[in-house]
């Protein structure tokens, strides 16, 4: 199995003169692969030729990668497949022993808004993503009247008084956590407690706190070097919305009745005769971003609170079932606002749509948090996690792999804490060695608020628990700080390459390597010390006895030279 | 081999409610395969299952599909995968024996602007491309002062005083070969008889006639039911075009600076520092069509003629290496001003960057004439030829596959006559057997002007050649005609699935099918009769004895049923 065709993954910019050109090839089939490439026009019969690196395998499949570069920026190659006394092409027109000049593929031309570009400042930086209500109370003159104790549980509709106040005062805790971006949650006005139902996109929701200390807090964090983004909901909003209560009113005569996906009129959400988030939420119409209006209106709104609180980019809420076309125009009308604002997608499952480089710059990676927790639940051992990984990471344009957000839990998934409870005697091990190897991953590490003291929750609404505060100066939280703070200031944990090393079934064991220099990471998920056969001469982080081979003691995690 | 993503050519909308998902599979491994789906949103046990079907195979792979409704427009799936005794399913985690509800594929929501629309009037309808100074001197009163005898090679500034009027005058015959879309060679104000170098984008050129004798044109066309399509040179224009001057002139202070791709300042045609058509001819400054001022400009220009002249679409000149934003831009501002009008794009190899949906509605199908002209050549059997043909068209979405514009030459090949009398005695049958089968394919003929009377010529200038009035009467050009018109009055030629039968080396044989009923085609391109082990009841078109097996003189070509 020989795969490339001349676009998508397979073919796409890098720089205004340099091609990324991939190829998936049956595992063990071939020594040697290289890319033979011109410019389009050149008809002298000279080539040039580059071997191409192995990137990822996966239980099959090998995928090799190589930069190519033309100045003219017109492209023709093909490859060569190169095995013990044989070769062979692989062309736009199948395998060839011999190439004509029509077999090859063709890039025809690198074009300006074909070469994405990245926030570089976010690659492989750690997200903290808070619940503003659930962190801390710091001004108690905002807060409703009823409000919930931090050591009781949540239900649908608590608040626990936390508030821009309360962020402000805990910015050097959130540093501590080697945290490079903040996530806030949903701040607009919004008839319930998480406000990701907007009923005024234009209004900061005074539960939290007014503009100006929305506006402080990002002062503050910008002081301590901490970008803030916030939750863009614009797949639905409230019903209560006045765009909606128009449609409501008027029916057919609103002019926001193109709007949202209306099935007949009059609108009726006793009847949910409407598409609404998740298809039956009435209180949540689901708009339609296909609708040029729509994309104007939702854009203005985005683009003006990145101007006015100088925020660095935006979480999108359901970003898969918002229009391929609402995507291409926000990225175009932020990046003018801002060069470098981040624009990350929630995607629950593979994601390549969206990543083709003109619409989103990431997206949450629940697939990492599936495999892992496959991994440790013995269904995968750790040669399998990575081939499950691996498979997923294939769909996406390498340059997009380092800020893939890793995640263990959000707002939407039970506790990771709890996840492990109730399966394993040695959870809370487990818990903070799951978060040790992702913050030693490849991807941008995203820190669910409370999961570094192990808070425990179900679903929704317990996976949104107050944080409690007395828990941070436990040991096991310190030492996780400790490897944030590791990571935050490693270029080669942010921006290397990631090598799965196959050491031990229950051992996450891989090397990350930039510029010249790597680590290894050692994970040991069992409940047994275990020997691995691997050389290393130096501690860099956490514990293990190298000799001949290293030695890790159970639930160990090291980072070694 | 097992694929299938979540998007691209292997999950596509095709209706608001309705995806088509695509699998593609190792020959011989399965021997059914369904689809299972439902609502994103409906978490009970309840799901529906579709068969898929073999919509094409190539050497080593075949591709199953199969359209999904579901209502809501959120979609889940996966793929269950049957041979003897033994049953399993592809999802998105790979291969599995049973089935958790998240290894399902995703495929969100179906937005839509997701949904391509395509022009249906031009499915599968014969297209003629006229080179308009070569047609027919309908009006001496514009000629150029030199003109050349029709009779007469062509050089590379030669005018032979083919016009408006002359076109005007051969409508009858143009509608007698049975054509759907006169694509005009280009027409607006340039310095060379080719104009593909437009020095100025609002001007008819005068050689050809007056603005008035174009609408005239149109009109004339359109009462014998033929649309008219032109020749939209936009990833170039003409060194003397006064944007381009502005930037010879002005340099850095040109406001049209950022118009083309500059090396440095100051601008110098000797030189050539600035990217050019083939990245070598100084007479064509290449544009930046990455530019939104560029993008705006061009749009207009297309706008503005598509309304003017109430043409029907356009032919866009090197498609390939004008940016993708260009083409949904143009896309989206020629449907405002008329929902039907076609997008064709040049395109001379892989095509599916541009044919996503959003982009161009098809392009030219250089291939097919490669594959073809390597299977008379005897470089591939007529079983190789379908494979090489259905590898490709795996690269598209299905919905385009009647589209593809099938051609065997035009103004930038050698002609069909003359590549094919320096290899083959018989030369002449082959050229028009090679365009009977060209007009039983699945796709969108096109004649280049004077194929259809044989007419010679090498590559560029001499393939250029003005037509020769005198041998449209001849027999071959009668039954060609035959065969033209056949295929336009044809729903099952023009709209119907492709499948090809494997019944000799040297013949093509398919079956063409659509709504219930299917034609039989078979060309024999042998130098001796043939006797094909297939079924037909009554001949349809062209000369076949039919008996317990069909028997083909040599060069013969029939359509059965």
């Amino acid at each position: 199995m020989i795969h490339h065709i001349s676009e998508h993954v397979y073919a796409y910019p890098v720089s205004p003169d340099t091609l990324n050109v991939r190829i998936k090839v049956k595992k063990d089939l071939y020594e040697r692969i290289s890319v033979h490439y011109k410019n389009l026009y050149d008809h002298t019969p000279h080539i040039k030729e580059k071997e191409m690196s192995l990137i990822l395998e996966d239980e099959k499949y090998r995928i090799y990668e190589a930069s190519i570069s033309v100045k003219e920026r017109h492209f023709k190659y093909y490859f060569k497949l190169e095995k013990v006394g044989e070769a062979i092409h692989y062309t736009a027109d199948g395998l060839k022993k011999e190439i004509a000049p029509e077999n090859f593929f063709y890039y025809p031309a690198i074009n300006l808004d074909d070469v994405p570009e990245f926030p570089g400042w976010a690659e492989g930086e750690i997200i903290y993503q808070v619940l503003i209500d659930r962190f801390h109370d710091g001004n108690p003159r905002n807060n409703p009247e009823k409000l919930k104790d931090i050591h009781e549980l949540p239900d649908r509709n608590t608040y626990y008084g936390g508030d821009f106040a309360g962020l402000i005062q805990k910015l050097d805790y959130v540093k501590s956590l080697g945290v490079k971006l903040l996530y806030l949650s949903p701040l607009f006005s919004s008839p319930t407690y998480h406000k990701y139902d907007v009923d005024d996109y234009y209004k900061i929701d005074s539960v939290y706190g007014s503009e100006e200390e929305l506006k402080e807090l990002v002062g503050c964090a910008h002081e301590r070097g901490i970008k803030v983004i916030l939750d863009g909901v614009f797949n639905h909003c409230s019903s209560e919305n006045p765009l909606f209560q128009n449609v409501l009113k008027n029916g057919e005569n609103s002019p926001y009745k193109d709007w949202f996906y209306i099935e007949n009129f009059p609108v009726d959400p006793a009847k949910l005769n409407y598409d609404s988030f998740a298809g039956q939420v009435p209180s949540m119409p689901r708009f339609n971003t296909s609708n040029p209006e729509v994309i104007d209106y939702l854009c203005e709104v985005a683009c003006h609170w990145t101007e006015k609180l100088g925020i660095d980019g935006w979480r999108f809420d359901v970003a898969d079932e918002v229009a391929s076309g609402f995507w291409r125009e926000m990225r175009k009308r932020l990046r003018k606002i801002k060069k470098d604002v981040i624009l990350i997608g929630e995607v629950w499952n593979q994601a390549g749509k969206w990543l083709q480089g003109d619409q989103l710059d990431t997206v949450t990676n629940y697939k990492y948090r599936q495999y892992l927790l496959e991994f440790i639940d013995g269904k995968l051992t750790s040669k399998e996690f990575f081939n499950q990984l691996n498979a997923l990471k294939s769909l996406y344009k390498t340059p997009f792999h380092n800020y893939l957000v890793n995640l263990l839990g959000s707002h939407d998934t039970i506790r990771l804490a709890t996840y492990l409870k109730r399966r394993h005697p040695d959870a809370l091990r487990l818990h903070y060695l799951s978060l040790a190897v992702t913050l030693a991953m490849a991807g941008m590490p995203l820190i669910y608020y409370g999961d570094e003291i192990a808070l425990e929750g179900d679903v929704d609404p317990d996976n949104r628990r107050a944080f409690l505060w007395e828990r941070t100066e436990e040991k096991p939280v310190q030492e996780l700080k400790k490897l944030a703070r590791f990571r935050a200031a490693s270029e080669i944990l942010k921006k290397g390459s990631l090598i799965p090393l196959d050491l031990d079934e229950r051992v996450l064991a891989f090397r990350r390597a930039y510029g010249g220099e790597s680590l290894l990471v050692l994970a040991n998920f069992a409940d047994a010390p275990k020997e691995v056969g691997v050389k290393a001469r130096e501690i860099v982080y956490g514990n293990a006895e190298i000799g001949d081979n290293v030695l890790l003691d159970k639930y160990a995690f090291t980072i070694l030279k």
